[in-house]
Parts: C-alpha cells; sequence; structure tokens
C-alpha cells in the first residue's frame, strides 16, 4: 500500500482542467509569493510538454468543481452490481479511492461505494501513458473519482474486496473531489478486527480520535452497517405498529415545565421567557391517548441532562415510544410490545443479513438470541433468580446495573433468550403516574425490557383518574402546579392505557453486541462533547 | 339534545360499584361535614331501596377505576365493524357517550369511537328498569362507557352517524371513566363547518380556546382525519425515499454553535456551557453525504426562534429533510424530490380517501392538483410571469408572501397545478452554502417548492468544495470557526450533492387546504404559546 501522505504528487497534473476558482486562486498565491509562481509555471511547462507526448491525455485528470455544468446521457453503474455477468462490459462506475498500489508500470486501485468494493488495474501501454499510470498511482487516499473501465474476469479471487470475481481494466480516471493528503487515520486502522491482537500489535483508532473525525469514522464498511441497521430499526418498529393500527405522532420538545421534578433537564431560552427540553414524550403520548388516538408511537429526540459518562448514557438519544389504551389488563400492551420486539428482531436477521455479518467481522458477538413468544418474568422472580444466585437484594430494592446484568445471564442461561421483559416492578421505585398493583401494595403494573442484560425500554400502566394522579403525585413531593395540564388532561375522560419508551441506539448496540453506546450515535452527544 | 351541565346527577348512582378511593374519599369529607355525611348517607339508603326493586341492578353502573385486575375471555367490537352483517348479534364496544338524548322512558345515545359514530337505545321494559335508562340520560358527554347491546337493523338510515344502517339496543351499559359535567366547549360546535352562517348565528369555537384545550379540540372527527393524514404523509415519505435506496438517519438537535450567524436561534444550557438548538439538520445532512451515506432522509423537530406571529410560522415544527449525491446535475435531485411528491400526493388520495373528505366536510376546499412529472419552472419565468401580470419586481429581487401567492395563482390558472418547483433562485437571497449556478452570475443552483402558491420545501446544491466554501461564507461575513467543522467535513473529499428540507405541517394544511398551521401541528409551538 503506497504511504500517500509522503509521496509527491504535482499539483498540476498533466491533463487536468483546471477551476477557474483554482486558477484564481493561483493568481493569489503568486502575487504573493514570486518565487512560487516561478515553479508552478515551471511544472506547467513542463506538464505541457509532457502533453505533446501522451498518448492518454484526454482519459485522466481532475475534473473542475461539479457545478451542474451539463446532462449527458452517460449511463452509471453501481459497484455492487459488478460481477461476472458484466464482463467485457464497459462501465462508468463513481466512487472513492479505498487503496492503491503502485509497482512499477502498473497500479493496482480499489475503489469504495458505501460497503462494496472493487479492484481496478492500470498498466502502461498502448493506449495508457506513463503519465496516466503515475496520475492513477498519486491520487490520494479518499478522494472521489469517476473510472470508465473494462469488466474482467479475476485471475482469482480478489478477498480484499467486497466484488471477489471481477476487477476493471482502467480506460479513463477522472478525480471528482480531491481528498487532503493526511487522513486524521486510516480506514484499515478503524476496520480492524478487536480481538486480533494475535496478529502482533498493530495501530488502533481510539473513540475519541474516531468521534473527532466521525466524517471518516462513519465511512468504514461497519458504520456503513451499523447505520443501516438502526434504519431498519425504525423501520420494522413502525411498521408493525402500523399494522396493528396505531397513529404516528409528533410531540413537542420544548416545554413550559420540567415535569419530573426538574432534575436532569436542558433549560431552553424561549423568547423572554424560560422552557425545557422534554426528557421524554411521554405525557404528550398520553394527551394523544386520551385525545382517543387509541394507539399512539413517535420516534424523536429525547433529551437528558445527566451527567453520566457511562457506555450507555447519552445526552440526546433517539427516543422510539408507544402509547396504547386497552380493555382490560396492561398485559394487552405487554404481548403488544413482546410482538413488536420480535417482529423486529426477525426483520433485521432476514433483511441485514449482509449487515449484521459486516459488524461482527469488526466486533464478533454471539448471535442474538429471544424467544416466541417473548419471555415475561416477574420482579419478583427476578429477585428469586439473583438470590439463588447468591445476590443480597430486597424485595423492594431497585436493581442495579450490576445485578441487570447478571440476571440477564442468568435468564440466558436458564431460559436461552437475550431478551426478556421483567414484570411489576416495585411501587417504590417507579414514577408518580405508575399505576400500582390492584392486588398488592408493594408492586405496580409497571415493566423494564431487557436485551443483552440491559434494560432498553421501561414502561407501565399509567394512572388515567385524575384525582389519583393528583394524590400520587402528592404522595412523590412534585408540585402540582407544574403539571397541572397533565392532570387536566384526564379530566374529560380517559380510558386505561400503557406505553413506554425504547432508546433506539441501545436497542441497536445490544442486538449487534456492541460494547459502547456512542458506536450506535451517528453524532453522540455526552456531557463532554458537542461536535461535530 | 340534553345540556347535561345543567341536569342533576346522583354521584353515587344505583347499581354503583364504588371504588376503595371514593368510600377513602367520601370518609375523609364525612369528617369534615357531619351534615353532608348524613345526606349522604340516607342518600345510600335510598339507593339500596332503590336496589331491592331494580331488575337492572347489575347491568348498568360506575365501574371502579381500571387497575388491570382481571382478564376474562371478553370479545370487543369497534364501532366501525358494526354494520348490517351483525344484526342480531350482541357486541361489546368501548366508545365515549358523544351525544344522549332522554325521552319519556327511553334514551338514545350516540357512542363514537375515533372518526366512528353509532346509535344505542335503552328504553323502560321487563328487563330494563327505569333506574337503569335514568343511569344511561344522565351519563356526562366525553366520559368513556361499556355498552354491551344488540346489533340492530336501523328503522331508517341515521345520517347522524357514521354507522347508518344498524343501532345497538343497550344491555349493559357501564361507565369506565367519567368526563367532568362541563366540558370547555361542546364538540358539535368545534365540529361545524366553516361557512355554515346561512343556517343563522351559531356558536363557534375560536382558535385559542380549542388550543388551549387542545385535549379535548383533538377529539373532533376533523382532527382525528387530519393528524391520519399527515400520519401518512411521513409514512409516504419514508417509503418512497426507502424504495429509492434512501438511508433513514438521526441528527443532534443540541448543536455547538449557531451556524447562519446566530439569528433565530433558542440558546440551550448546556451543562456549564452553551449551546444551541439546531435549525435545521441541514449540516448534518450533508456530512452524512460526506461519510458515504449517498442518500439520506431524516424526520425530525426542527426549532426557529423567529417572532413570527402568522399563518404558517411555527417555533417547532416537523422536519422531512433529504440529502442526495448525485452523478452530474442537481436536476437529478430534483427529479426525485418531484417523484417523491408525486407519490405522496397519490397515496394520500388513495389511502386517506375518507380522512380527506370528512376534514373537507369541516373546512371546504378545493382538490388538490399536481401534474405528472411535476411542472418545474425557472425563477426568471417566475418574475416574468408576475410583471406580465402587473406586478414591479427586479431580476434579483426575492419572492414576497403576497408575490408568492399571486404567481400561485398564476401558474394554477396557467397549468392547472397547485404545486410547483421554482428552480434558480437569485444567488444574492440564498444563504453562503448554495452552489451558484455556472452559466450565470446572478442565478444559482437552489429551487423553492410550492403548494397552493405558499412554500413548502426550500433546497439546492451545496457546495462540496471546501476552498469555495471557505470564500464564500466569508462573502457572507460568516465567522469561520463557527463553521469549521462543516468546512472541514469536505476535506477529505465529497461528492457533488443536493437536498432541502419540507415543513410537514405546511405540506399537510396546504394539501388539505386549510387555513392556519396550528390545524396541523399536534401541540404548537410560537412565539406566545408554549402550552400544553
Amino acid at each position: 500500500m503506497a504511504d500517500q501522505g509522503s509521496e509527491g504528487q504535482t499539483e498540476a497534473g498533466a491533463g487536468e482542467v483546471m477551476s477557474k476558482k483554482a486558477l484564481k486562486k493561483q493568481a493569489k498565491q503568486a502575487k504573493k509569493d514570486e518565487r512560487k509562481a516561478n515553479v508552478a509555471s515551471k511544472l506547467e511547462a513542463e506538464a505541457a510538454a509532457r502533453d505533446a507526448q501522451d498518448v492518454s491525455k484526454d482519459c485522466y485528470g481532475n475534473l473542475p468543481m461539479a457545478q451542474s455544468q451539463e446532462k449527458t446521457d452517460r449511463v452509471w453503474s453501481h459497484i455492487k452490481y459488478l460481477d461476472s455477468s458484466k464482463v467485457g462490459q464497459s462501465v462508468l462506475v463513481r466512487g472513492r479511492l479505498h487503496a492503491s498500489r503502485a509497482t512499477g508500470n502498473m497500479c493496482f486501485l480499489v475503489l469504495r461505494s458505501q460497503q462494496y468494493t472493487v479492484q481496478a488495474v492500470t498498466a502502461v501501454g498502448p493506449t495508457t501513458s506513463k503519465q496516466m499510470v503515475r496520475y492513477a498511482s498519486n491520487v490520494y487516499k479518499e478522494s472521489i473519482v469517476d473510472l470508465e473501465g473494462t469488466v474482467s474476469a479475476a485471475p482469482e479471487k480478489i478477498t480484499g474486496c467486497s466484488q471477489q470475481d471481477v476487477e476493471l481494466v482502467v480506460n479513463k480516471l477522472f478525480c471528482v473531489s480531491r481528498s487532503e493528503p493526511q487522513l486524521p487515520f486510516q480506514l484499515e486502522d478503524a476496520m480492524r478486527p478487536e480481538g486480533a491482537e494475535e496478529d502482533g500489535p498493530q495501530v488502533r483508532v481510539n473513540q475519541d480520535t474516531r468521534l473527532d473525525n466521525r466524517i471518516i469514522d462513519l465511512r468504514t464498511v461497519t458504520n456503513q452497517a451499523i447505520f443501516r441497521v438502526e434504519a431498519a430499526i425504525c423501520r420494522l418498529f413502525r411498521n408493525y405498529l402500523t399494522t396493528q393500527g396505531f397513529v404516528e405522532i409528533h410531540t413537542p420538545k420544548i416545554i413550559s415545565a420540567a415535569s419530573e421534578g426538574g432534575a436532569n433537564v436542558f433549560e431552553v431560552s424561549y423568547f423572554k421567557g424560560q422552557a425545557y427540553l422534554a426528557q421524554s414524550p411521554q405525557l404528550y403520548k398520553q394527551m394523544a391517548i386520551a385525545a382517543d388516538f387509541d394507539k399512539v408511537f413517535t420516534i424523536g429526540a429525547v433529551f437528558r441532562a445527566e451527567d453520566s459518562n457511562t457506555h450507555r448514557h447519552l445526552c440526546e438519544f433517539v427516543g422510539l415510544d408507544l402509547e396504547m389504551a386497552f380493555n382490560e389488563h396492561y398485559h394487552e400492551v405487554i404481548r403488544v410490545i413482546g410482538d413488536m420486539f420480535i417482529a423486529i428482531f426477525k426483520g433485521l436477521q432476514e433483511e441485514c443479513q449482509n449487515e449484521i455479518s459486516t459488524v461482527n467481522q469488526q466486533f464478533p458477538a454471539e448471535p442474538f438470541k429471544f424467544l416466541e413468544p417473548s419471555l415475561v418474568l416477574t420482579y419478583k422472580e427476578g429477585i428469586q433468580m439473583l438470590r439463588a444466585a447468591g445476590t443480597d437484594i430486597g424485595d423492594e430494592d431497585d436493581l442495579s446495573t450490576p445485578n441487570e446484568k447478571l440476571l440477564g445471564r442468568l435468564v440466558k442461561e436458564k431460559y436461552d433468550t437475550d431478551f426478556y421483559i421483567l414484570d411489576k416492578y416495585p411501587l417504590a421505585v417507579r414514577p408518580f403516574y405508575t399505576m400500582p398493583d390492584p392486588h398488592s401494595s408493594i408492586y405496580s403494573n409497571s415493566y423494564d425490557i431487557f436485551m443483552r442484560g440491559e434494560e432498553i425500554m421501561s414502561g407501565a400502566q399509567r394512572i388515567h383518574d385524575p384525582e389519583f394522579l393528583t394524590e400520587r403525585a402528592t404522595h412523590h413531593g412534585i408540585d402540582l402546579q407544574k403539571i397541572k395540564s397533565y392532570i387536566d388532561s384526564f379530566r374529560f375522560g380517559a380510558p386505561p392505557h400503557a406505553g413506554g419508551g425504547i432508546g433506539l441506539e441501545r436497542v441497536c448496540m445490544l442486538f449487534l453486541g456492541l460494547n459502547n453506546i456512542r458506536k450506535t450515535s451517528l453524532f453522540p452527544r455526552d456531557p463532554k462533547r458537542l461536535t461535530p
């Protein structure tokens, strides 16, 4: 692999069509630095001399800035469709220069487009000049190029590329957008499988370097795959709920009062007043239920001003929220949620097979397991399993993160599932609006859902009776004035209802068996990171 | 129609099953007020006496608060499925008491569930007591009831209900959640068609009263329909783009710098620092393009701190955003956008026929017209049409709102379409990142899109060259430090790309021919409204 950062590269290569902009800039530069200008003009003269004897002079070079100058009838191919069926055809592809390797009079290139890569080769010959091969070998990695080539059967499988059976013999090569010579890190370093240290010490790219240069980091096949899985989760979530009669809604993010006591909430200046960023769409989902929408879902930004610097907390994340009126029992809602997750997991396994295995190549993980129907355990059963495993925990104690993980392992051992619903949490550890269990003073009609031992959803039957809601809010010491409009929304008849909120990034992280939520947030926000 | 607010209603009606809560509350009350307690106990005694001779005593009353007490195998029907095929069957439905009218020994009820209504009737007879009929006629409107009844053929079409061919003969009637007696306004007033003043002066509900009581307002069949149309717009937008290979992304709403000069941006306290709410996901969409996602869309909250109190501005709205790399010309992107809107409009006409006609009943509007393919005019052509109509406007002037509306009317007259794309805006009126027209110093590769003469989308080819972008930003007087990460994201190769942002609420408002954007925002936010 050529180290492109250290190799010389002619600024105005032969065959280059310079943009007005570049010319203007050059002129400016010339005024400032007479000596440099002389060198430049000398280079240009040399280039002109070379042109005269360059058989390929119209077949390579840097294109002017793409400004929608013209429309042609050229047909473009995508790298992913280049296979044996195309052998002999001339194709035009646009891609990034993923790698290049010059050997004598030849140059091997790898072109990349999203998760797909193809090898191309150019060699000095009757129709290919030395200058063209030199140009090809000097294009900086990550530049975007247009390559016209003939599809040829590969002499042997090209294991380094996604398109293994064919390669392109270059006829034309133009650079559309040039990368700077020095990348913040190499993509191959960012794509190195975890736990491959047996091959000797290798360069790795740490998380902050990745995130500081997210534009480059996101180009890895792994990241291309991760965010396609994330998109699929949203799609499957919506599709399942839509078939079940749910209506999509959009709830305001700027709210007038910090509903749950004011902790962990971001303040916003709202004209001359003060406002807050919603920590959850819950109150609005519930109002939609009181307003007769019956079953609703919403996908949107959720804000938590928690100073938590862990592998699973973000200050802004994407909430997949749903709320549903039920007839008799909130287990009707638990069933819908359980079936929805099954639809998501099955959908991912069907539609994202390639993406999942791409991610696994860099981040090996056990395949995600789940039961049909979904496993539902009671909190009491969970506590009993933990105690049987030697944990000292009281009936009404909340689950610590280590205990959640331990319980996840115990459940996996006993039931062989990475997904389960833990029902009937102690009332004491849940918010004021949670409906108490009618048959017990300890428990409540609430549930958390776990993937690989980590919480990804919290939900409950909500109190729909305004008097009782007032009583419970008072019990929790909440300022009734601040939640007046919330309570008032149940004064004109409200059906019993339940729902919950899911963290998208957590679902994606845990389904894929990743170890940090920043891997599944496109541009993560945490207490220490607000850029890019 | 009984005026339920003024009629007496027994707190503890015959047949009522009182909740523990209610009993406890009553006991408290009793201590405070001995006299009232005596009256109460007298009433209870009377109720007990009535019970003894009430043949229907187990067939009606207020249910205890629904707390998921039990699961039964009862089968529930939905009002929308009640039709002639069900005549003779006994069904159980839950709905709101939409209306009731007592006449002597009979009571007519109308039950509502979302957009569907059915009539029910109860009359004193061998199995129905006077007390039961009295109970039925005294349930407050908007209360949620469970009604068990026999489906009967209606003697004549019931024109006031969505289910016109059948009615329910009540066997049992229980109240699940009681409304307060006094509604902020009557639903029939909120549903009265606009422009029906010929029937004499009638009560109307003004916008602020509606929004202050949005929970009630949203229950009208019109609002139930509007927000189903809005959900369909999102669904059709996503489905079309997904079939075109777009990937859904989620961009951060909290950003570190107010990118476009800092005007109209909400400030957020971010831990010990300062941050802002994103006015658009544009910079992040573009970064996704620079990060190889090729074609992306995102639906999410967009924030504008504009002190605009008009019929079409909100401080928080839902943006439907897309961005796409193209090969040669940004018209490739315009074509996708045009085709996408056609797919949305056709989809709405197919999937939301009922909803559209429901909305039209209250808010009459001409059917929305569009052409296939979408009409694309140049800015220059638009200016010429305006001048021909007598408007004094310069080549590089921006379009005022009245001129946009006028142009919309002129286009409708000439081309018979409510939808068109206005291409090639003057460079001077567009943001710094807009790509100039390569063939003219006046124009740019940018476009706005209009529905019924109002702007619903703005977009452009963006500058993907970091040097040129720097030059344009400087020209616009923008602090380069503030947009450093934006500019830097194009330093490692970026394909030419274009995109745009659509206001969901505007598309919904204008497709349906509504006159105020607050009608298509579930819980609108404007400079004067931050609640509910």
